[in-house]
Parts: structure tokens; C-alpha cells; sequence
């Protein structure tokens, strides 16, 4: 019923706290594969709780007697359990329950992306004091080992740059738009209709989402200890197919990008809609898929690409952390503790003002001579060189568009070019701005 | 000079065997990066001793006094040693090497593919019955942590296939072949004037590196125990421009794949050159990279792509597996002897014969009436149906080509209709068979 007990092995106690979708498909695992997933070890698992508000609704899982309960304190309490898993997810009452469950000296797995990115702080303070080790690999990319392969396989790596689409509700909808020559508004129905995006989708689409993965890849990856909210962050809410379009026509693809490099100046960490050249592995990446293109000094461009979310992929993720933190427990001890020492060669976040890269606009003006130049002039004014101008002689009812490829400039500089742009009487829209990143193929 | 002690951290040992060039990158990682690889550990490593042959020649790194020996017994043998880096490569004597080191209970760090796919029966044995951990990141696609990523990331997962593009030199051939409208010979010469490919390429352009770290994947991935030489190995030598292009006009781009699948009668193991969907990220994977595409049934279709070879990317895998290793031995742990057990479910592999595939076949004919219904006719006995035909109005000299793509056939009912089909008067030449793996998007 629980895992088969084997007189050579010792039982490492499992307990869970939030069984909903994520929790299921873990319980799936460790019940269903208790045989492989510790077969050549010298300890077993053994799920001891399930903590769950509800716990009324069937799950479609034969679960062991008395196993559940609506107390998670009967979880990060017992003495019978040494790795505590936490799925409910939010800031609290998760919060306190790992506290708590790390100051009790249990190993604790969690997938919780919003705590980590809002109190990672507290919370790895709290496991290095206690020796208490806490993992988080379902928290970033679901069932793609990234954050193990930051912290291990390419331990003897500076990390240089991350680039990652981390977030697949955005990506599906990119998608969606991008290949059927749909609007926004009808790609997200859609997405929310196939179960790709939540009711209230806000988190995906304004980009919180992959901040808050970002600030934890930014912390293992480059060791510089940040919050979501310190992150630049820009959502796909104002991308139209016409820019799809014209990005197709230049030869990119608009995709949400999460950002992360080393510059002299700083750290740059930022999410935002970028235009990415189509031939590159990451313009490649469809659908409701992620995918992390890093650099490591060492090892160059590497790429992780696979399922972001979902129940068996980031329950893989969650497993694959207990086993390894039981594996310790069997042995009583407490190799790595999850997360990379801060940097201190690190100068912290590089402001938004001060990053340097090329741009991409779409100006909505009047079809009269002049317009262009007073455009040129503005841009000119603030040091941005033009790369390259497409103006469609197709109106737009009164209007025409005017898309124009910059080379490198600075956002400072950018905004304020924008903004006096948007003051002339001939550009009757607000200008649209999609900053673009030259991935190499 | 060498790591600087710290009192509050125990020193672990560590000797190389093997001074070339991923020994320098090795050697280079571990001096240079001392502070940072074992930041916040409980341990620090000691590079203690380096044998090799030649200990004259200047490495152009600045060394501890004494450090180096011509003689490996003194780092197999030594006590103060407690992990050592095989990195001499070929059969013997790193096998034996290897075997010493094990027997005296030390950990093994090896990129030995070769001696892994040909004696990893006996070695990982030996590591298991003396509890000494044997590991290998650096064996397979050099930088890229997929052997990790197999034993720990994805434990939870029952693996189905692996699709790999394993070789950089043959994916840099065929990436200038399909980019340059180059011949095999003239990309071959390329290839070796910088530096891509071996003065003798044989173990490469025959396909057999491949087959070496599919055995190592079969063994870590699918709990499968098997020699490079129980796999189906046919290499890229055939391949011509012509077969370039005609791939390119249907749709696919020519790679040599090393597969693994699970099916009912058995697990597929080959490594041969295949068409694939031009669309597909593998397809994209170009000049000497290498990337792992792969299935496991909880995290669906995952993607690994990074350098497969090389000084630093090689010695990046290597330092990742000692700093693992190490903190092992500080601790007196053995956890994770580094090899999935073997899956007793499996029914081992299923003879090439037996594999099922679309084929792409081009003939050379003479051009002249009734040619392809005998084609057609010698296909159809052997129950092979055509997909779709391309008959090339430009002759080659007195001949023509047929090109003709295949549904899913019996690789035996392949071999032979082509071998009857190659004794028809009108088939001048032998027919150019390439398998075809219809991958996902």
C-alpha cells in the first residue's frame, strides 16, 4: 500500500501540505513508483501525511488510511516526517509553514515561485541557520531541471547571461498569434478556453510571473540575492498582430523574454516583450513550452527547453527533490543547501535607464511630407541612430504606420525620445516600443 | 598557491591522471576557481598530484612545486588522494587505473567514453561493491548536464526515447554540407583545417563516438546495460549534396542521430545518418553542437543543447562531478554511485531488423518507361508503401534520379527490396537509403 518496506533499508518520512493538482500528481509518483524511485538506495520513501483544507473531494488516488488531515501542522510537526513538501502556493500561510517545518531541521521541497521571489531571503537565511535544506526545482520551469543544473553541473561556470522564456501562458498566446494571425484578446480566450491561462490571467500576462522565476534563476544562476519587484517588467497586453507582422517581415519573433546579464555597469534583470531573430532556438519554441538559453564561461550557450507547468511535469520536478533531499536524510547530511552564494564582485541591478540595446517602433502618423524627419530629429536629438525604416504606404484609415529598426541605444534615451515623438501633432497614436535582442543562432 | 585552507573547512584530495588538453581545463577550473566552487561548503578541494607522461612540457599554467609524477600509481595509491580524474582516455591502462582507484575505495571522475561503453559492466560493479562513486558527466556531450539530468532531475520518470545529436564533428560537416551546398569531402577537409575534426576522423564520421555515448545514455537513461557495439552504427560518409538538397526540397535537414525507444518488442538502439523535420528543434542544432532530445513520461519532451566537446565545456562536466564527489567524501557519504539500476521490465534490444521507419530512397535510373512500376513493384512485394515520389527531370549523365519517400516500413523489408531492386538492369547505381524520424515540432 505505502511503499514496500525492505528490511535493508531505512524509511525516509514524507509529508505533504496542499493537495491539489501539483500535490496529486506527486502522490501519483511516490505511490506509484516507490519501487524505481529508490531502487539501488539504501533508504525508501515513505509518504506519512497529506495536508489539505479539503480533503473531502476524491482525488482518483488510493491513498493509505488516516493519511490526511486538515492541520498542517500535524505535518511540519510530526517527528515521523523528514521532508515536508509545500504545494500550496501564495505567501502565506505558506510561508510559516516552511519556516517552521526548516526550524524543526526537515528538509523542505517546495514549487512556491511567488515566496521564494518575495521572502527568498528569509527563507534561505532560515535553512543555512537551521541546516535545514530547502529545494525549489518545481519553482522555475516545472519538470526542466534547471535549477539543479545551475547549481550543479555548472558549479565551476560564472554564469554571464540568461535568457529565458519562462513563462507559457504568454509563449502559447505569442504563439497562437504569431501563427494563425490572431489578435491579442483572441489568442488569450482561446489560451483560457484550452486551460493555458487562468480566469484572471494577470500574472502571465503582465509579465510577474516570469519576474518572480527570473529573480530565483537570478540567485542561483549569478548569485545576486533580488525580488520580483526589483525586476524591469513589461507584459504582452499591448503586442497586435500588426507587429507580429512587421517582426516577420524584419525577420524576428516577439516573444516574452526574461533577461539576466552581466554588464560592467551591473546586473541587468528584465522581463518584457522582445523581437528575437527567427532562426534561433528560442524563437523556436512554441506553444505553452519554456526554455533557459544561458552562457556560462566555461561551458558556453546551453539550452534547457520543456514543459513549464503543469501537474506530472512539475510534480517530476518536486519528486526529483525529495528523493535527493531523503537521500541526504538517510545519511543525516545536509550537502547543498540549494542556493549559490551571493557574488560579491556583483555591483547589483544595472536601473532600466542605463540598459543599452536596440529598439524596434511603430509609429501611427498623418501621410504628409516632413513627418519622418520630424521623427529622425527627435531620435537624433537624443544620440538614437537609425538602422532601418519601413514606411507602408497602406493606410490605416486616416493614418499611416512608420516602423523603424534602431542600432544600440540607451532606454533613458529612449523614453524621452518617445515621449517628445508622441507630442507632435502628426503622430496621432502613442508609439508603439518593442525592444529587441540579438540572439545569436 | 594551491586552495587556500580555511580552518573551519576539511581539505578534500584530488589527482589527475592525464595532463592534455581537458586535464589543462581541468587544472585551470580547479586553481582558478577554488574560492567560488566550494563557497558556503563545508569542504575546499586540494589538487594534490597530476601524472602524465610528459611532465615537461609547459601547460602555461603556474603549478604547485612537485605536484606532477610520471607515474599514476602515485595518485591511484596515494592516501592524501580521496578523488581522482581519469583523463588519459582509450581502454587501457585507464581501465585499470580506474579499477585500482575504485578497489581503494577513492571516487572516479572520468570522461572515458569509450572505456565506459565498452567495460561499464565492470567498472560500475566495482564501484558498487566497494561503495566508491564512479562519475562521468563529462563522457557525454561534453558541458551539457544530461547525465545529471538523467540520474537525478528526471528520477521520477520512466524515460521513452532519447534523440540525440551526440558528434560535433559530423553535426559541423553536415551543418556546412546543407548551409555551403558542400560535398562530404570538401566540409571533411573544413572540418579538420579548424580544428573540428581528428586528423583521422574514422571514430567520429563513422557514427561510432555516437554509438559510444548512447550505451552510456541507454545504461543512466533507460536502465538498459549495453556495449557501443551491441548498437546499429552506420555513419555519414554516403551522404552527398544531392541528398542535401533533396531533403531540404521535402521539408528535412539531415542529421546524424543517435535514437533510443522504448517499444513493445524492445528498445531501439541506433545511430545512423536521419531525415527530420526541418521545423524541429534537433534540425536547428548546428555546426558543433550537440543536443539530447528526450521523452520521460511525467515531464514529456525535454531538449539539452550546448558544446559536446572541447577544452573547457569538457572540463566544465569534469569539475562539476569532483565538487559533487567531494562533498561526498567530506561528509563519508557514498550517495549516488552514479548508474540507474537496470530495468528488469525491459526485454533489452530489439534487432535493427525489427525497427520500424519511413525511408527516403533515391535511385539512379535510366530514364526510360516502365523504371519506377518495377521499382514500385519489388517496394510493394515487400509490403513497403510509397509516400510520395519526386522523378528529376535533369539527367545525371545517362541517368536519372528517382527520389522516393516511404511510409513506415520493416527495416529487414528494406534491405531487401533494395537489395532487388539494386539487380534491376535499368539501376545504375546503388540506391541511397536514409532513415527518417518524423520528430515533433
Amino acid at each position: 500500500m505505502i511503499n514496500s518496506p525492505n528490511e535493508r533499508k531505512r524509511a525516509v518520512g514524507v509529508g505533504l501540505i496542499g493537495f491539489g493538482t501539483i500535490g496529486r500528481g506527486v502522490v501519483r509518483l511516490l505511490l506509484d513508483r516507490s519501487g524505481s524511485l529508490t531502487k539501488g538506495e539504501e533508504f525508501y520513501l515513505q509518504l506519512r501525511r497529506i495536508a489539505d483544507l479539503d480533503i473531502t473531494t476524491p482525488r482518483g488516488i488510493d491513498l493509505p488510511q488516516g493519511i490526511l488531515t486538515t492541520d498542517a501542522n500535524e505535518v511540519v510537526e510530526a517527528r515521523d516526517i523528514d521532508v515536508v513538501i509545500e504545494l500550496i502556493g501564495g505567501i502565506e500561510p505558506a510561508r510559516t509553514y516552511i519556516l517552521k517545518a526548516l526550524q524543526a531541521g526537515k528538509g523542505v521541497v517546495t514549487a512556491n515561485k511567488a515566496l521564494l521571489a518575495k521572502c527568498g531571503d528569509e527563507l534561505f537565511e532560515t535553512s543555512e541557520r537551521n541546516r535545514a535544506a530547502l529545494f525549489f526545482e518545481g519553482s522555475v520551469c516545472g519538470g526542466i531541471p534547471i535549477v539543479r543544473s545551475l547549481r550543479q553541473g555548472l558549479v565551476a561556470n560564472r554564469i554571464d547571461s540568461i535568457y529565458g522564456i519562462l513563462n507559457g501562458t504568454t509563449n502559447y498566446i505569442l504563439t497562437k498569434m504569431t501563427e494563425e494571425d490572431e489578435d491579442f484578446e483572441e489568442s488569450l480566450r482561446k489560451a483560457q478556453e484550452r486551460g493555458y491561462a487562468e480566469a484572471d490571467p494577470t500574472l502571465d500576462i503582465t509579465g510577474q510571473d516570469a519576474a518572480q522565476k527570473l529573480s530565483i534563476l537570478l540567485r542561483i544562476g549569478l548569485g545576486l540575492p533580488c525580488r520580483a519587484s526589483d525586476i524591469f517588467c513589461e507584459g504582452i497586453e499591448t503586442i497586435t498582430r500588426k507587429d507580429i507582422r512587421y517582426a516577420k517581415e524584419l525577420g524576428y519573433t516577439i516573444k516574452l523574454l526574461a533577461v539576466a546579464k552581466r554588464t560592467d555597469g551591473g546586473v541587468e534583470a528584465r522581463v518584457h516583450p522582445a523581437m528575437i531573430p527567427s532562426g534561433t532556438l528560442l524563437a523556436n519554441v512554441r506553444d505553452e513550452f519554456n526554455a533557459v538559453e544561458l552562457v556560462g564561461d566555461a561551458v558556453g550557450t546551453q539550452v534547457f527547453y520543456g514543459k513549464g507547468a503543469g501537474e506530472m511535469p512539475t510534480a517530476s520536478a518536486v519528486v526529483a527533490d525529495v528523493v535527493e533531499l531523503a537521500k541526504q536524510k538517510s545519511q543525516g547530511t545536509v550537502a547543498g543547501l540549494g542556493v549559490k552564494p551571493r557574488d560579491e564582485t556583483l555591483q547589483g541591478l544595472l536601473p532600466m535607464d542605463e540598459v543599452k540595446m536596440p529598439y524596434y517602433f511603430r509609429f501611427t502618423v498623418i501621410d504628409r511630407p516632413g513627418v519622418l524627419a520630424e521623427i529622425a530629429r527627435l531620435l537624433s536629438r537624443e544620440q538614437i541612430s537609425i538602422a532601418s525604416v519601413i514606411q507602408k504606404v497602406r493606410a490605416e484609415g486616416s493614418t499611416v504606420p512608420i516602423i523603424m529598426m534602431t542600432h544600440q541605444a540607451l532606454e533613458r534615451a529612449m523614453k524621452t525620445a518617445i515621449k517628445n515623438i508622441d507630442k507632435l501633432p502628426a503622430v496621432k497614436a502613442k508609439t508603439q516600443v518593442i525592444r529587441v535582442e540579438e540572439l545569436q543562432r
